[in-house]
Formats: C-alpha cells, structure tokens, sequence
C-alpha cells in the first residue's frame, strides 16, 4: 500500500478503505508517512468529504494510535459526556453529580484547553486541595465508592489525533466536519465510555457558526459512535449567547454550586437537566421522560449537592466550599459595568464576552498562560432583558488593575442594546439520535 | 502575510493576488513555507483550479525564482519550441535546422528526462563526438554564425519548478492543468525567448490522453505566454501512435537525417513543417501559408540538412554521420517481429512501445540509468496498414539478449490487428493562438 495512492483516490472523490485509513494513521503516527503526504490528503478530505463509515474508520483508527482506556472494572454502563466548547460552560460540574446521584458511574477525564476560561480541570482547581492528578487505582476507587470522579487526562490518547490536529492548524484544514468529528470522538473513544452524551454548541459564540453545521457535526458524531459500538446522543445547543451568567473558573464553580442549590440560572440549569437525562437514557434507566424527572429530582432533594461535596473531600478538595465562597481565590478588584444606555438587550456577541474574561486573567492564550482563578465576569443581563441607563451590565473581577479599561470596552461592544425586543432563540436546538 | 491565509483562500475557491503568489514561491524556494503547507495549497489548487491570471502570475513567480537566460546579445526574434513528450518524438533534430536556414536565430536548451527514450540531448550524444555542454559564449557565438545551436541547460532554471515538482510528484498534484501549464512555462520564461511554439501531445503514449485535457493545457500556456509577453502557439498532435518509424537515440537521429533528406515518414515531416512555419510566423517571416512553403522549401533544397550538419560541425560533432550511419553506436542484436496473424493494424498502445524501447535501452527508468544509443524499435507498420500474417511489424535494436523476449511480449501486445481497417486519425488536431 503506498500513501500517493490514497491521497490519489480522495482527490478523485472516491471512498477510502478501512484498510487505508489504518495504514496512513499508523504511518503518519509512526513518522513513517511524511507531514506533506498528510497534508495532501486533509486538503482533499475537506474538499472532496468523507462519508460516516470512512470517518468512523478514521476515527477508530486514531483512537487505536495510542493508549485506550480499559473502565471494565467499574460495574455499570459507563456514560461519557462531551462539549464542543462554549462561553460559561460549567456543565460538567453539575451533571456528573447529578447522573452520579443516580446511581450511574461516571468516570470523566477532562481536557484543560486553551481559550475564554480554562477547562473542566482549571474550574476544579479553583477549589483550594483539589487534585485532578490521580492514580489510575485511587481514580477508579472513587467512581466505585462515591460513584464519580473528574480527573486530568491520563496516557498517551490518541496521539495520531494530536499530530493530526497539529497539522490542520496549519494547512488551513481545521474546517472540515469529517476531520473535526473523527478529531472530537477519537479521544472519547479512546477514552473508553460505554456510550457518550454530546453537548455541540452553536452560534456567535461556538465553532459551529450555523445550525446547518452544528447538525451536520452532531450526525456525524453520532454515526461514529453507531459504528464503534457506543450509543451516542448529540443535542445541539445555543451558545449565541454565554451559559448561564458566570464566565471564569471559580465564579463558575459558585454558579454550579448554586445550581446543585436550585437557585442557579434557567438556562443552564435546563441545559444541565438536559444532558443528565440523555446520561441517564443511555446508561438504561428508563425513557427519557423519566430520565428528566430523576435528573430534576437530584437537585430538588440534593442528592446531586450532596454527591459533589462528596467527590471534592475523595479528590482532598474542601467541602466546605459549597457553603461558604470565601474560601475559594478572591479578586482584588470587582468592578460594575454600568449600561450606556436604555432599551432592549438584544444580542451578545459571545466570543467577545470570552475575551474580555480572558483578557481579564481567567483563560490561556498560549499552553504556558498561567491562569487567574479568582478573574471573570458575572453579568446581570441575558439577552431579552429590559435595561434601563446606568443599569449594571456585568460584574468584573480580576487582580490586574490595567486589564480593567480593555475588558470594559471588549464587554461594551458586545452588549447590543436596541429601542425593540428581539426574538428570544431556543436554548435546545435539536437532539440527534442514531438511526 | 501568511502562508495559511493563502491556503485558506484557495481552499475557498478564491482568486490569488500576484502578492500572495509571489510570497509563496519565494518562501518555498528560500525554504521559510514549509513542504507541508505546499502540499496542502498544491491539493487546493488541484480541486479548486486558478484562473488563467493566477497560473501566469505563478509562472512568472517560478520562472523569477533562478537563473533567467539573457538572449539579448543574439540578434532577432529568439523562438523556443517545447513538447510536451511522447515516443519516436524526434521533432527537435528537423525543426531547428528548418528555421535556422530560414534565418531565424535557434538558441535551443534542452533536457534529458526519463521515460522510453531520452531526450533530445541524449538524442544528439549519439552523434560522436557532439558536445552538449558548451561554455555561453561559445553557445552564443554558435548561433550567431552558423544560426543554431542546441544545448543543455545552463544555470538553476526555475527551481522552485524542480521543488514544487518533486512535491507534488508524492502527493497526487501532478494532475492539475495551471499546475502543469505553470511548471513547463516557468522554464521556457526563464529560458529567455521571445517566442514560444508548444507541441501539446495527446493520446494513448501521451501524458494528455483526451483531447479535451490537451486543449485546456493549449490554452492555458498560451495564455501564460499572453500574460508574460511571450507570443506563444500550440499545436494539438496526435499520440496516439508513434511518431514516425523510429524509437531510440540514435535511430530517431537517423531518421531526422532521412527526413532532413525528405526521405522521412509523413507523419513525421508533415509535423515539422507545421511546427517550423509556426517558428517562422513568430518570427514575423510572414503569413503562416507563406511560413508552411518556406519550411517546406529548406527541405527540398537541401539547406535544413546543410544546416544540421554545420551545426553537428560546430558543436563538435562528425558532419559525415549525415551520409554513412554505420559512424553511430551500432547495435549487437537485430531482430525482427513477425505479425502472428493478417488483418488490419487499427491500434497501437503507444506507451507500451515505449515501454518496449525502453526495456531495449533506449530509455532511462531513474536518473541513474545509462542509455544505450545504438537500442530501440523501428516499426514497419502504423496503424491504418494491412499486415499479412509473417510479415514483418517492426526491428528490435539491443546489446543486451535478455531484454529481447520481454520487449516482444510488450510489443505484441501493443499491436492491435484486426478484421476491418479502422478510422485514420489527424495528425495535428487543433491550433491554438492567443485570444
């Protein structure tokens, strides 16, 4: 088998074998296969496609090129849970308790990610003691006696994924929905889940732009995991607008935690509801009209509550946080953003919202941006809501005075204030199922 | 500027700038855009195409990357003649004595390339004694006394040609016409002509198999040649047959010297004179009818021939191989192939007679391969001619017994005999001038 022929087959259009998707990720993984040959054949993919049985080859293949995660000790339907990554996406920290409180094991390793915030990992961080390094026997102790732990990725998974992806970055090939799903559920697969939930965020502040796109990933998605064997549910989620109200690590974990209380915000608390229900389906624990009202029912007794205390004490993290926010990192400046105007909050340009959290500490730009726990923002207006002039728009927080003006100015250009009411969008766009 | 943004760009089917062109072949020539972001561009361009603007400002990008021959100290209109390649293609050795004694200045520089036979200078190096290495001014000085001069080529003609060439050799781009159009332009450009005859071979022992891919290769070096003031023509032959009887060194220069001496076949003739009165037309020697007589006449009168051998003289070589051929490599083994049935010869699979002089070693598989001139086929048949059974198809020429059976099998298997005669082709399918 040689490499040219196959990047000659998807030039012309034609369906590559499973056979050949194993040979160039081996190659390309081993070093054998050059990073032209590569590049080549990521262009012709992203303009002349894949279809589900060749991506989800693909995708197999790359989970296959490293480390695979064995959870068979953990009795039960092991249920991952994916987002594609948003502004305020804290919904790991309350959905893991709430299928956990269920009685479903939920054995989570999170990625930190570049971007607005940090990532599940950073958010946990902020709780002072807190480890997300585990060994791999104390990691599978706690989902089997407290029922759930979250920790940092572990092993080398899917490194084919990682080179590959290190390539696209680079040859303009990112953009290719095949390439992106085959990217995404490599390390899910990898990471060894009996079946997956996935959360693919679309609007002004996702990848996915458009509905269209959003959709045609979630297919995709979910087709790779019918071919590998793993029941996989995508729901594609509004993310024109940012999740809930707090943007940076440890204001998000308070979020979550008042969530866990019910008093969280409405949008992600039924985001949050949402996705455990699907956890829930998949792990078999009825029909997803039941899986809903178990789920709404582990924050009505505080059973989900309850099941985060107890994994922050097994991962050395303080309990106490949940009662008491002092405890976590404090920002030295809290600053209001008053509202320069009166009328209608009638967009949020999201990624913008992101920025100026980041530029206010809470997120990395580069892999070696250390990351301010304590920075963020807290707005006091959704998309829809009537404000009036001098009304406070967000809440500021950060320990450096000088990213103030700019955060400011990012926020003021992403709040659009109009004389009318606009439409409010759905917070659930659809739920794509294998066929 | 960034090499990704120029990805990008033609990976969304937009047009190039001359800038983005430019920094391209500048970069990857110097070495600063990496193998793998070409590939990724090369694959783009492959499925996205350029405009004819795009692929001449590429061109002139290639053509501007090295050494760039100055003619200038050559009086006259300089007109360059280039094939695109095919078996028995011999064209070189009548056309530029043709125009040289129509007093049309021919500074010809020639590759070797691989493939059946070598190229022209390999063609010329079975004369003995002829030096296809000359120092410029003696190149120069030949031209302007005796009024041709074919050389190799001097200097790092286009060299991001050669890079980008090898590259695209390994992944699967060599298929896109701008491609092809801007790599063989990129080296007459800088080959300095004022003029450029192309001969655009297509069919069965052409890199063109259809017509259609031979015409949109026409037009889009015309229109570099357009684009980069160079009046440029070509001509759409047919390859699908040899052409003339001749294939191997110093075989097809025997049969120039027939020709020269209007003994040669007609096919053959015919497209040398077409090919010289498009030369003398660039050179403003008047109306092409007027051009066609006056090649023809430098046959009848013997001065083409004249002027061969004046320049075999020139550059070393003995004028007297014109009269007894037994002065060239002479070949051990001579034999002849009998036609295993009577009928009609209606096909010739021309690549596979190639392939057949080649494996006589007429022709060079890798760099490294040395070329026995004496080694090739003369055919007795072409396509159209009735063959009884036993008679003679064609004479194989080698020093090496072993290659004999497998070049027989070969050729059988390209001769297609048949019951019915079958349709006569045209030698020249089409002109092709600038708009």
């Amino acid at each position: 088998m040689r490499m040219i022929d196959i990047i000659e087959k998807k030039k012309l259009g034609q369906t590559l074998s499973k056979a050949e998707l194993d040979f160039f990720i081996e190659g390309y993984t081993a070093g054998t296969i050059p990073d032209y040959q590569a590049a080549a054949l990521c262009m012709a993919i992203r303009l002349m496609g894949m279809d589900s049985r060749e991506t989800a080859d693909l995708t197999m293949a790359m989970a296959a090129s490293g480390d695979q995660s064995d959870l068979r000790s953990i009795p039960g339907i092991k249920v991952d849970k994916h987002s594609t990554g948003g502004v305020g996406d804290k919904t790991t920290l309350v959905v893991g308790p709430m299928v956990a409180s269920c009685g479903v094991p939920v054995a989570k390793m999170s990625g930190r990610g570049l971007g607005h915030t940090g990532g599940t990992l950073d958010k946990l961080e902020s709780i002072p003691g807190f480890r997300i390094n585990l060994p791999t026997e104390d990691f599978f102790h706690i989902v089997n006696t407290v029922g759930i732990s979250l920790i940092g990725q572990t092993g080398n998974l899917a490194p084919a994924d990682k080179k590959l992806y290190a390539l696209r970055d680079v040859t303009a090939t990112v953009d290719s929905i095949p390439l992106i799903a085959s990217s995404i559920m490599s390390k899910k697969l990898a990471s060894g889940a009996d079946a997956i939930v996935l959360d693919v965020k679309c609007g002004s502040g996702a990848f996915m732009k458009t509905e269209e796109d959003a959709q045609a990933l979630a297919e995709e998605m979910v087709a790779i995991g019918q071919h590998a064997g793993r029941n996989t549910i995508a729901l594609i989620t509004n993310m024109d607008r940012p999740l809930g109200r707090a943007i940076g690590n440890s204001l998000e974990v308070i979020e979550a935690i008042e969530t866990l209380k019910q008093n969280g915000p409405t949008d992600f608390t039924e985001l949050c509801v949402e996705l455990a229900a699907n956890m829930l389906l998949l792990a078999k624990k009825g029909y997803l009209e039941d899986c809903r009202a178990m789920a709404q029912q582990t924050l009505r007794d505080g059973s989900a509550l309850r099941k985060f205390r107890e994994m922050v004490s097994a991962q050395g993290g303080d309990p106490a946080v949940t009662e008491d926010y002092s405890i976590f990192p404090q920002a030295s400046i809290i600053t209001e953003l008053p509202s320069p105007r009166s009328g209608f909050l009638s967009h949020m340009e999201t990624q913008t919202c992101g920025l100026a959290a980041m530029v206010l500490g809470a997120g990395r730009a580069t892999k070696e941006d250390s990351i301010d726990h304590a920075a963020g923002i807290v707005l006091s207006v959704k998309p829809g809501d009537r404000v009036e002039q001098g009304q406070t728009l967000a809440t500021l927080y950060c320990n450096s005075p000088a990213a103030v003006p700019q955060a400011e100015q990012l926020l003021l250009g992403a709040f659009q204030i109009t004389d009318r009411t606009a439409d409010t969008q759905p917070l659930l766009y659809r739920r794509v199922e294998a066929k």
